[in-house]
């Protein structure tokens, strides 16, 4: 069964190897942040490294703890860890990992001079700062080949994260308002940026892990081109209380999300269990290939 | 079992009671879309109406799907009819309802004078347009006692959506700023504002009907107060991958998005059975108390 | 889209009612064990004392924990209780309910004496020992009105359990083996008797709390007679790994287990949120009708 | 997070290596049929016939389809396939996989001359004919390599399965019942002979993919050693309801069916996609050594 679940991904990507220029098939690669707090970000880093995907989306967490990991290391815990004792002790849990209050400081020590900078560029030369121009600057600053947004960053990949102040960013960005206010983070230019890559795109291939934001705003997207040609979810949410996180590829079909004579793949599994395995199989499977033709395009 | 998971709504709302002044216990309801697209709508409504909830965080589908139920009736279907034949006649599937593309169109005939008109207001008044005040536009140009967004719009119930282009509101959003291109939605204005509601409370109260952005977004402003009084989680996730979806109240006790001396409650189960008969057995069970006093302010 | 799940069930019940007789619609009441562990318990008791369900599937800790229950208490406690210190108090936890060892003390010299009387039956009259035969004799002795087996003895409603060995009565019969040796429990001799059940009823309804065992051995009995005419299926599982336990209806039908006519549903909540709602809107609802139409048989 | 949760498999196994004799670690492996009906049936058959498991527990389902397997095959068909369509081909689903009603009557072809020398030695010889004494015979009369029953004869790896008259060998015993009645199937003997496997190993690892019987029953047979000194379970099931099937270890603790001292291990996924990673990794791996200690037992 697994086999044939994965079948799938070997598809769309040899599909999208034939024509893999850039007015070939565009990736659209989502995750939600707890991918990038566990090991699952190595293969997320390996793929914006290697150019194999080409527009990322994700939520704040998803950025931050990239930039975080950078800073300072990220535990192995337990789910049953007492929050009480934690909380006490200065650490913070996401799910079986363990991040100290101490990163947060190192991270807000890194971003605000940062902001700074940002609020003085919009005044001094019109910079009209959108999520993804932000997270693009991060990488920038970052320097650092352990993130997945440096690569992003050099490789012109955009990521676009619309609600981008929901997390440690945002605390952040609330915190330094009070000091230097004035930023303004536009989601208007974003949307036009997101929706154009899927409607300029020959042809396009949507690899969601998780649901929520991350999942609805690429599908959303590609409706904007009557659907995306390849997708893969992969996910542990159910239809029955009518999410659109648990929703089958099938729902995504009648909206336009998916091409009607698309195959869509939901694997439903923890993807830090899968990802890795899917990663391995295709796209590092096939890496000489992959990374030799989109070095000479 | 549903008794003792029932108990501490009810406390968390006699609690809240007690000190019943806009200085009292202020409550922050989210959930995602499709509660929205379901009945349950009803139920948002009915509090929004009676003021019974001061803080609302939901989806950019959670707020159109509410404006769109003013401009055509959604259908109830099943969640097996077939996307493609749904596709090709032009119905659009949630779980298993059905929302046939005229919906939309409507909205579209709705919403554009309406962009229209904020964007000359940003261009001759110098309007900060941020999603929290186009929704509050838009409440008051639906006008309808029906929509949840009238009642927080005529009851100034603050609603946030950072992501608010993620969904068909983007879709209109990116179509009109080719047509009449300039309009700018602030994301930064929204976090101080939210952060500041969680700040200043008394004490507050979270009630949380599914996971994602909402779910995050609400629990991260209330970290700025170090952790909410009370909190109720409504929604089928799982912990085992690591999500903020999936994860217990406990999680969010060492995060200090939770008071470690609170009884926070995760029912796992689908809201759309639960939360009506949470809000007839507390909120609705309580009215007259509740009514009376919220006037008397 | 509650009340549409309940629907059948209302439909199922009037359907039963409008032939019921002993040659009417025969409803087939399977549930976990965890169910008589919770206050589902007492559902099932009013269901089986007024005659409301003709035959009975459960597991062994679905007989046992009821007849303990009549013995000392089951009590409240946290699904987060640390296991290795319940074990030292000698308390054994099921979800968030803790049954003490003494419990099963108690069990223990409320049933080795019976053991003694059936090995001696067996020997001295021939008696041929089933599980549902061991059943019915148990809930004679327990003499106890609060007992589910109590009612099932007192109005002739056979309970099938085929894997009775599994659990606490497991437990005995081991032990007991070896004072007194010699006790048979035939499974063949009641898989006759389920089947015919089945067999020969005119119409057939199936309410399942849970999946395993008590989900497919009632509905592998009607296949025996190509399909019930109606079904409700409660519980939380998925068919994404090709379990029975999480298979939709659909499943059945191609089997022959429904009819290929049938309406059948599956509610996908936690039993003990919803049955004791679905059991108050139905059968308490029309008991008057109910209890009257079968005391007139 | 998938290295670490596959860690205690891999102590489990070295541990059993260390005294890997008849006297060394007795590893209970329990599944469910759909395992059997997949293709994770090749890893369960390649364990019993290296003898690298000790004792097995399966449903009536996980016994019949390995041997149906035998007779014709199992074809990959889709969840959504109508049942309805299927009904009207013959042809019966179990998640994404088909079996024709013609391979039922084949396995009917095959059984009933065993059922009846099983009546007759049982009537001519005395035979006491037991769930487990009847998989013994049939994985001898298959006498087929491809049959995972075929290997647990030839290994003497007792099979147990005390409702296996739930399922297609129900309908065979029951249709044989007529033609040639007195079968008896004694569920007494053969909790006594699984409760000894416990009780008398050194020390115990269990396996256990799936829920229900199969779970709570090896859990059970190690409560009356006071516990499992190794435990992996690998389900999907949560433990919200309070079922036995979505229980945390760390509630078998609680009862003594795992060591207070042990480190349990549950993995949530689908066993189909997880459990021939494990078998890879830990037993296959270390197959030179494990198959020549026990050969030279």
């Amino acid at each position: 069964m697994s086999e044939k679940r994965l079948e799938p991904v070997q598809e769309e990507q040899e599909s999208c190897d034939s024509h893999s220029s850039a007015s070939g098939c565009t990736i659209f690669l989502g995750y939600t942040s707890n991918l990038i707090s566990s090991g699952v970000r190595e293969s997320i880093r390996y793929l914006a490294q290697h150019r194999m995907v080409d527009v990322i989306v994700t939520t704040a967490g998803g950025i931050e703890e990239d930039f975080i990991k950078c800073l300072a290391p990220t535990y192995l815990g337990e789910f049953s860890l007492k929050g009480k004792e934690l909380r006490q002790q200065g650490i913070n849990r996401i799910g079986n990992l363990l991040v100290p209050n101490d990163n947060y400081c190192k991270f807000e020590d890194w971003l605000m001079p940062i902001l700074d900078q940002m609020v003085l560029e919009q005044k001094t030369e019109g910079t009209h700062w959108t999520p993804s121009k932000m997270i693009h600057r991060l990488g920038k600053e970052i320097n650092n080949p352990d993130s997945v947004y440096y690569w992003a960053y050099k490789n012109d990949i955009p990521v676009f994260s619309p609600a981008l102040t929901d997390g440690s960013l945002g605390d952040m960005i609330y915190f330094h308002s009070y000091k230097n206010p004035g930023l303004v983070l536009d989601i208007v230019e974003d949307i036009r940026r997101l929706n154009s890559k899927a409607v300029f795109a020959k042809s396009t291939g949507m690899i969601i892990l998780g649901g929520g934001l991350v999942k609805h705003h690429i599908a959303n997207a590609n409706l904007m081109r009557n659907g995306a040609d390849f997708a893969v979810f992969v996910n542990t949410g159910q239809e029955f209380d009518g999410s659109d996180s648990g929703a089958r590829p099938d729902e995504a079909i009648s909206w336009g999300k998916i091409r009607m004579d698309a195959s869509p793949v939901k694997v439903y599994a923890d993807a830090s269990i899968v990802f890795p395995l899917l990663v391995a199989e295709t796209f590092a499977h096939n890496a000489d290939r992959l990374i030799k033709e989109k070095n000479s395009d």
